[in-house]
C-alpha cells in the first residue's frame, strides 16, 4: 500500500493538536449552560483514540491530516454525546467519568440531555463548517458514514441491545448478540474513525476495504479489554466505576467465557490487527502504541 | 415574485403524502424496539404543519416539491425528536403526547433517550439518502440549516432557556427572554422547513430572505397561539395536559401580558404575515389554511 511515512506525529503532539482544535470549535455562547455543558464532557482528558485514529489513517495513506481536524474533533464530539447520555440515571446511572463527576451530576439531568442532542448536530455541523479544503463530494461522503455509524444502525443498535443484554433479556445466541453489541457499540466508532480518516485521504475502495476491516479487529478487542478491566481494574485507573458489568449481569466477553478465554480472545484479535497492517505495508508507530497501550493495561 | 399557482395541493393531500414517505422511509429493522420507538412519536397522528411548510414553499416558488419529501419529512422526525425528550421525566414529565401516551411511558426511558438521539442523525441521512435529484451543493445547503436549526444554535438553545424559565430563575429582561424562546424554541424550526423548502426551489438570496421573514412571524404566532391555549384549552382539544405552564411559573406570552393581549398580538403577527404574502403577491391556499386554522383554535 503506498503510505506517507515523512512526518511522523507522535501521540503527544497529536493529542495536543486535537485538544486545541475541540477548545477552538466549541466557543461558549448564549445559553451559556448549554455550550458548557457540552465543552464538560468533550475536553475531560483524555487520550483523543478516535480523533487520533481519524487523523493517523489518513496521514499514513498519504493524505494531509490537518485536512482531517475538524472530522477527527466532531468524532470526538460524538463519543463525548455517548458518554454524556450512557451516564444518566435511566441509563448506566455513573456519577463519574474520567475521573470527574459526570456531566449530569455538574449541570443536572435536563441539560445533559440537551448537551448530548446538540452535541449529535454540533459535530457534523463542525465538518462542513470547517472543511473549506475538501470537495462538496468529500464532504458528503464524510457526513454519510458519520449518519451510518453514530446512529440507529451504528451506535445507538449497540446501546440498545446492550441494555436489553442488562436487563437479562438474552437467553438465546448470546455470543451472537454480544458480537452483535461489540461490533455496533464500539468498532462502529473506530469504523468511522478510520474510515473518514481514509476518505479524507483519498483512500481507494480496496484500501478502504483493508482499513474498515482494520478497525473492526481494532474495536473489537478495545471493547474486550474493556470488559476485561471493568473485571480487574480500580476507580483510580478506570476514571469511573469498576465491577458494574458483574453487578448489573451484563453480557460481557468475560461473563460469557471467563477472565483467561477474554485474555486469549484479545490476544488473538491483536495478533490479526498486525497481521492486517504488516500484509499491506502498513507501518504506523501510533497504532503500535494504540495496540500495546491496551496490552499494558490489561496486563496481558 | 415569480411562482408556480398550477397544481395547488390540498392539505390533506400533503398530509396523506407526508404520512406515506415518513412510513416508506422508517423501516423496522434489528433492534426492533429501537426502531419502533422511532417510528411511534413520528408515525402519531398529526397536522406536519412543519413538512408541509416546507413542500408549500418548494411548490409555491416554482420548484418540484416531489424533491422536498426527504427533507421535509426528515424536519418531522427533528420535530419528533424534540417532542420525545421533552417529554421526558427530566424535562416537562409528560405523560401524553397528542392524546396518546409519550414514547417514555410505551417504551421506557432509556429507550425514549435513545430513539431521539437516533433520530437526530437518522433525519439528516434520510435527506442524504433519497434526495438523488438534488445536487451535492444543495444538499449540503440543507444539511447546513438542518445543522444550524435543530442544534446548539437553534431549538436547542430555546428549550435550555425555556427549562431555565420554568425554574424561575429569569427575573431581568422577561420580555427579551421570552422572544429568544419563542424565536429558538419555535420558530427555527418554521425557518428550517420554509428555507428548506426555498433552497430546494433554486430561491435567490431576495426570495430566501422574504420567506425568512414570513417564517419568523408564523413561527412566533404559532407559539403565542401555544401559549393561549395551555391556558383555556382542555385535554381532548390539546392531546396533552393543559394548564402545565401556568402551573410551573414557565414565562409565557399569556403569564407575561395575560390573555388578551396575547391574543391582540397573535392577531397582529397574522397581519404581519399577510402582509408579507400580499406584498411580494404570494399565493398560498396553505399558508392562508394554516394561519386560519391557528386563529380559529384559539378562538380569536
Amino acid at each position: 500500500m503506498k503510505m506517507n511515512n515523512n512526518n511522523v506525529i507522535s501521540m503527544e503532539n497529536f493529542i495536543e493538536m486535537v485538544n486545541k482544535k475541540l477548545d477552538e470549535y466549541m466557543i461558549v455562547e448564549y445559553p451559556e449552560d448549554l455550550f458548557k455543558s457540552m465543552r464538560y464532557t468533550v475536553l475531560l482528558p483524555g487520550k483523543r483514540l478516535r480523533p487520533i485514529m481519524c487523523l493517523e489513517t489518513c496521514r499514513m495513506l498519504g493524505g494531509d491530516y490537518e485536512k482531517a481536524f475538524p472530522t477527527a474533533c466532531a468524532i470526538e464530539m460524538l463519543h463525548s454525546q455517548t458518554l454524556i447520555h450512557d451516564d444518566l440515571p435511566c441509563m448506566d446511572n455513573d456519577d463519574y467519568r474520567r475521573g470527574k463527576l459526570s456531566n449530569h451530576k455538574v449541570f443536572g439531568e435536563a441539560t445533559a440531555v440537551l448537551a448530548g442532542d446538540a452535541l449529535l448536530t454540533f459535530a457534523p455541523q463542525v465538518i462542513t463548517k470547517f472543511s473549506q479544503d475538501l470537495s462538496n463530494e468529500c464532504i458528503l461522503k464524510v457526513l454519510n458514514e458519520y449518519f451510518q455509524y453514530a446512529g440507529a444502525y451504528g451506535v445507538i443498535a449497540g446501546q440498545v441491545v446492550d441494555i436489553e443484554s442488562e436487563k437479562g433479556n438474552i437467553t438465546n445466541e448470546k455470543e451472537a448478540t454480544l458480537n452483535y453489541i461489540h461490533l455496533h457499540k464500539t468498532a462502529d466508532l473506530f469504523k468511522l474513525s478510520i474510515k473518514t480518516g481514509a476518505i479524507i485521504a483519498g483512500a481507494n475502495e480496496k484500501q478502504l476495504e483493508i482499513m474498515t476491516s482494520f478497525a473492526e479487529k481494532l474495536g473489537i478487542a478495545f471493547q474486550v479489554a474493556d470488559d476485561i478491566l471493568d473485571e480487574i481494574s480500580t476507580f483510580e485507573a478506570l476514571g469511573k466505576t469498576p465491577g458494574k458489568d458483574k453487578a448489573s449481569g451484563k453480557l460481557t466477553y468475560v461473563s460469557l467465557f471467563g477472565l483467561e478465554n477474554a485474555k486469549c480472545k484479545l490476544a488473538c484479535l491483536f495478533d490479526e490487527c498486525y497481521d492486517i497492517l504488516n500484509k499491506h505495508d502498513i507501518k504506523s508507530e501510533i497504532f503500535t502504541d494504540i495496540i500495546e497501550g491496551i496490552r499494558q493495561r490489561v496486563k496481558l
